[in-house]
């Protein structure tokens, strides 16, 4: 689509004010989760709003929101309202468009709306903490405050100061029991994509239909380490050999299942004793399964197992593998989908629906209201790394399509 | 064979005196070169030698030399002796009998001619240096005093805390440039297999027919680093899976050339970025291939290089492969195996020609020397490592065909 000069000019203008926090030498930023930089970010939002004439605040767990006349009219009769929202902090080194651009496509409508004395009840949230670089869990502002997350499991996480999160609340005068969001009627995330499917198939935005529920495993690999100089190949139990056709197995059991959009990957490999003149006698590999069909995540699991059986069989090697993390998947509200849709093709957007591979503060308000995704392009898929990039383009066409869409809600 | 009760009390009370330096709890050692734990080593070999009325002396690199007095004898007629060595230094965790073994069956033989009055010249070496643990290359005592090494390349090299050889020669009086050693007529080592083809087939004694070359290489995957979830299958270019096929080439390619009796190991595997959520983008692996026959490591290297660049081409990766070190086979002297196999069958001892996947400090020798080595099993193969063993009755069989060797010498 093309977009027009002024509000190019608003994205611009709005992604310009976020800059400077946690700036790196080189490109990119680090904003950790309750650091100061955190914070600048969150004062910048609250204070454009406070100059633009919304009402601006913070709740009991540092999540900042803006919201305007309509929606506090609304709420006085109560109404419930849409809300937009992402986060504001980043990975370690990361870009500067992961949870901003959603930031300030929220803040683009809230402005459009009010420029064109549209009466539409909206509320935008800056949430806190949605990376795990914080303090080793995800999407901790949004899961507290839709009741997602308990406070006391996540008390004692440390962040990489080794601070804990209950210590940097009492600081703060933050609560890790607050009450539970409500006024919502639905929520709606626009983000990169942090994935090259939209580039690939040369499409503006991506409708999400799911968000794939990560589930990972440990296999660990027991042969026999010995001189790889006076060991004839056959009186070996190579468990390097051994993790290579384990690798391989998991790639082929993924392309198989491929079909039902699910994903599986060797992320990680640790070999010891690796060194140049030993036969690696003991191997983990670290393995990411995900997928949006819950029978096609089982048969992925059910394979990896039998091709473990096998291999472990056949090379006399020991295999064991352990379910380390589960998430399930999470389907987005198809009626949203379908508004989504509709807004794309009225603003004029090429779109196509897709899977979320990676999670978001949509997550925690899937489990309480509406909830839906908007993609945009990121270059070559790269994310979590300063080479990080959209175009103010991008945001500005998802920003339309957003606000398209709650104007006919 | 059936050791006497004597000769095997002997081998006991040699292999006692070198049990304490470098003592680790729960069994192993660790004796680096010119460290405290060495030098104690050699101390106790000159004094158990001057005890028993040999002649104990120290070249100008610190290795260590034992004669009788029938080597005295032929030396001030300008006759050379046989010379037996090995070493005293250890890797970081190593076994007791990496070396120790071989100079202990030396002593042995020096005190059994003595008890049976036998006038045959004898000189037995104790080398600094033989492990790479120590300054990052192998068998430094007796590659400089054979002019196999020069001093000038070795100078710079440091040991694990930092220190330049240089340095520690200058402050031992030790020169890196000495004088080549003369007045051998053969060289002999006695020496733990340190694999498992003895303890297999079931034999007492190894004859080696030649010590096998190193031939090593880094390899480097460039992928592309996508994240994990976000990826579908079909737009990756992950340089795991392409290692994975890279280290099952390898080992084929290892065992179609087993049958001349090569080896082909990847013993070191790293991965980039190696975490759970990102597509391995990078991948190096660390390839050794050792073999006698250089025709046959010659079709190793050029078969590896062919499956590099298919790999690379059906994966759309980039594959480069680098050769990072170079040892040429090393054959034994064919005249010194028949002599040992002819004393093996005198003293009853079942033996079997085999090759040398290690390198030894018989490499130096063998530039200037006959040279021969005899292998004696380890349990299960295993050495560098605190749980490397082997038997009193091993040692004493394989100091016995030493004996009866250079009886008939």
């Amino acid at each position: 689509m093309n977009n027009s000069i002024e509000k190019l000019e608003d994205i611009r203008t709005l992604m310009a004010l976020f800059e400077s926090p946690g700036s790196l030498d080189g490109g990119g930023v680090t904003r950790l989760a309750y650091s100061p930089e955190e914070d600048e970010m969150h004062d910048i939002f609250r204070d454009w709003g406070e100059r633009q004439g919304f009402i601006a605040y913070t709740d009991a767990v540092g999540n900042s929101f803006l919201e305007n006349d309509a929606a506090t009219a609304a709420a006085e009769e109560g109404e419930p309202c849409i809300l937009i929202g992402s986060h504001l902090d980043s990975v370690i080194r990361g870009g500067r468009y992961d949870g901003v651009a959603g930031v300030v496509s929220g803040m683009a409508c809230l402005k459009w709306l009010k420029d064109s004395g549209r009466d539409i009840p909206l509320r935008v949230a800056a949430f806190r903490c949605e990376e795990s670089a914080g303090f080793g869990r995800s999407t901790l502002g949004s899961g507290l405050i839709t009741g997602v997350i308990d406070g006391d499991d996540i008390a004692d996480f440390r962040n990489p100061d080794g601070r804990t999160l209950a210590g940097i609340f009492e600081e703060r005068g933050l609560d890790l029991h607050p009450q539970k969001i409500d006024g919502v009627s639905a929520y709606f995330e626009l983000h990169i994509e942090q994935g090259k499917v939209l580039e690939t198939v040369g499409k503006e935005v991506g409708i999400v239909e799911a968000i794939a529920g990560p589930r990972r495993f440990r296999i660990v690999i027991d042969g026999q380490a010995d001189h790889s100089g006076a060991t004839p190949m056959e009186m070996r139990s190579d468990a390097l050999c051994a993790a290579a056709e384990m690798i391989l197995a998991v790639e082929k059991i993924g392309q198989a299942e491929s079909r039902f959009r699910s994903v599986a990957t060797v992320g990680i490999v640790k070999c010891g004793p690796n060194v140049m003149n030993v036969i690696p006698g003991w191997v983990e590999l670290g393995v990411d399964t995900r997928g949006i069909n819950t029978i096609s995540i089982d048969r992925m699991e059910q394979r990896i197992r039998i091709s473990a059986e096998n291999i472990a069989q056949e090379r006399g090697v020991e295999i064991t593998m352990a379910r380390q993390y589960e998430d399930p998947p999470c389907e987005m509200s198809p009626h949203l989908m379908d508004e989504l849709e509709q807004a794309a093709r009225a603003v004029g957007a090429t779109s196509q629906r897709m899977v979320s591979g990676a999670g978001h503060d949509a997550l925690s308000f899937a489990e309480i209201v509406p909830t839906a995704m908007l993609f945009i392009p990121c270059r070559a898929g790269i994310s979590h790394n300063i080479a990080e990039y959209t175009t103010d383009e991008a945001i500005c066409t998802g920003a339309s399509v957003l606000l398209n869409t709650i104007s006919h809600h």
